[in-house]
């Protein structure tokens, strides 16, 4: 038994041993951390507990709520069931977020959301959106919530007083080698998303080569567990397990990634991406109450998109963030382009099907141009990137050209000639198609 | 595998994921710890880590050397086979070193002692060495080699160069839950002992109530551990186990052992006392070659004891570390008194046999007297203490004095009355008598 005097080792302790702290020692923990009582070290040691030892899914509802309230939640408007967001775990190519939240926006879904940067062969809804001169991601809360009540929906960074307990955690996560806990995980996706005073989740758990955690199983525990805590936090949550184990459409890169949106906006996309984000869409439309099932969600998205109203959404948030008012209609003023572009041919000399795309190996590629970061303090070049001329199934002729190299100098492009073919199998038969979406699970309170 | 270029997580990764460390590695982590380059969360990490999954052998072994050699190692003498150290766990009343150290060196054996403070119930070396007044613990390691050189030992606080790794690694252990690592422990105390330049190093491993370990079990892994991993790292080693369930001596109080230990220094102390130190110190004589069996150090001992010098190797320190002239001849002029002084009787009404010393009991009365620290910051008196006028086995008369408490006012004394006198249980019969040292065990190199 610790008492309410218990020392931040005390507290440690409890977890070392493989005991289970109460609610009010998980509010004291995160305020230490919050309020910077606790000391580096204090926090190293914790998260190594944890990753360790684990949570039950009362702790992390617990530590979600008190990361949660270490800063500042939104407050919700007049009628907050209809605020719903989505949370992606990460992939190559994943843009879907910028189609998202003008579609489901123009449904009657309020959208607040906050999103992160990229880091590794990961690209970042931020950066995606920082290709756009004179975009301001960098938004005050009451701003957020001034842009949701005009256009839907706002797309924004954290500022410093959302949930800092999981910023300091995150920030020292990175260093410590503690990532890889699904307590950690779970609470830092989830403290967020709860300080934008949302009702309803929709989760984009992704598996294969290029997701952040590879193993189906693995990406079917964190899911399961986002599920629990969430819905343990008070949270209506439907998560989609769905492939990582190609790209998303067909660019990567960050203004390469924007304008290929724009296509999306009046359903022109390629059929992989419009697929993932009007599955994505219809969970948060039934989240919402908007639509009563998937039919009807289906439907009422179709009749958005046709009409031009998600076009519209997405023109008037770019007015109100700050956006130049002529990219939907003259994207080459204004998004910035590559002053190289090679194409790069199939490695094989037979032709016949695409057989695989390695996403990996091309998102590897595309940071390497410039195009995502190293390390956190990496700068992007928002030019650079790969554009992939044909896709898994797909049939291509002897030679053809798999995809383009979008480089800042012809000597880059060159050092990623090899890797980019090399993504590229080709096969005399056509591959056994892969499910995008392989399996949906809901969860909610009580 | 790791490369060369690891980061520290991908090195905190190793262990957290339960694999071994290669001594390049454990290199690299302890170079990463002595000079900052590593921050403290990572260093926190990494101790949980250990804690957790443990460390071999052969890792702590590369552990305490890299430690060691993170800072400076005293210059070995011309009979570097000589040169021989005691480490203790620690306990109440144990001021075995103070008359340990010129014992030994009276017998022909070098002991450069780096010790340490006291912290919560258990007193510390350098504590009850600054109750002398003038006596100088800071010493650099210039001035340790020219003292042992002159009257064979010399007692000092560990300079800033002794293995800094151990320094921050410590103080880090001590605020995140992570102080009870079987392998931390290990590594922590044989690099501060190794820095000394010994070949031989004697350890009094203590178990009962006042122990840093009261389970004997768990003393006896330490200590296992400290002679696997002493022996690995080139030391021979000698472990006793011995009884930490009493006060050791009647002292307990910095300025109340020292003027015990004079009483020592002429072979006039407790029995308890010159027993533990003389087997201690026959140890030493034995693993400096100095005495060839058990009979024959036993017989050097004395003989140095009878002749008078131990006394004059105490009073030639004295002189070469900055004590008083006259300690020994009139230890009153020199010693400070507490103002208050009060006796304790008995709680039972019968007199009978004292079954029951509680050595925690005592130890916490005396720290709460000001003779300790609850924290390291605190400050000690020199005057206060508790003296034990009976010990464990004894007869007592109905209603006898069990102790004194020397007190810096009355109010603190009568405090801690009823403490000091619970810790005394009176019997009708004798109690079973407990040896004092209850195992021997040794490893050497190779």
């Amino acid at each position: 038994m610790v008492s309410a005097l218990a020392t931040p080792a005390d507290l440690i302790g409890i977890k070392r041993d493989g005991g289970a702290w109460s609610r009010e020692q998980i509010a004291e923990i995160i305020t230490g951390i919050a309020t910077g009582s606790w000391a580096d070290a204090q926090v190293g040691a914790l998260l190594m507990a944890v990753l360790l030892r684990g949570c039950s899914v009362d702790e992390t509802a617990a530590l979600t709520l008190a990361m949660r309230d270490s800063g500042r939640v939104l407050d919700t408007g007049p009628r907050p069931a209809l605020r719903v967001d989505k949370h992606s775990t990460g992939g190559v190519g994943d843009k879907a977020s910028l189609l998202l939240a003008p579609w489901v926006a123009a449904a009657g879904v309020e959208v607040p959301m906050i999103s992160g940067r990229g880091l590794g062969h990961t690209g970042g809804t931020l950066d995606k959106l920082e290709a756009i001169p004179g975009f301001r991601v960098g938004l005050s809360a009451e701003e957020i919530l001034a842009t949701v009540a005009d256009c839907g929906y706002a797309m924004a960074a954290a500022s410093g007083d959302i949930a800092p307990a999981d910023r300091r955690m995150y920030a020292l996560r990175d260093v410590s080698g503690t990532v890889a806990s699904v307590p950690l995980i779970t609470s830092s996706i989830l403290s967020k998303k709860l300080a934008e005073g949302i009702t309803g989740l929709v989760l984009d758990v992704k598996f294969g080569r290029a997701a952040f955690l590879p193993e189906r199983a693995a990406a079917e525990e964190l899911m399961d567990s986002l599920l629990e805590v969430g819905a343990a936090a008070g949270l209506s949550v439907t998560a989609l397990l769905t492939d990582m184990d190609r790209p998303l459409g067909r660019a990567i890169g960050n203004a390469l990634e924007v304008r290929e949106i724009l296509d999306c906006l009046h359903g022109r996309g390629p059929a992989d991406l419009m697929e993932l984000t009007e599955a994505l869409a219809g969970e948060m439309l039934l989240l919402a109450g908007v639509a009563g099932d998937d039919a009807a969600a289906r439907e009422t998205l179709r009749g958005r998109l046709d009409s031009g109203a998600v076009a519209e959404r997405f023109r008037r948030n770019l007015e109100l963030q700050g956006g130049p008012a002529d990219l939907l209609d003259s994207p080459e003023r204004s998004l910035a382009a590559a002053p190289v572009v090679e194409e790069v041919r199939a490695t094989e000399s037979d032709g016949g099907f695409v057989a695989d795309v390695d996403p990996l190996a091309l998102g590897r590629a595309a940071m390497r141009l410039g195009a995502g970061r190293r390390v956190a303090t990496d700068t992007i070049d928002p030019r650079v990137g790969i554009v992939c001329r044909v896709a898994r199934g797909e049939r291509i002729e002897a030679g053809g050209v798999v995809a383009e190299i979008h480089a800042a100098d012809r000597a880059s492009a060159e050092r990623e000639r090899a890797a980019v073919a090399a993504a590229f199998r080709i096969a005399a038969a056509a591959p056994e198609p892969r499910p995008l979406v392989v399996a949906r699970r809901r969860a909610s309170p009580g």
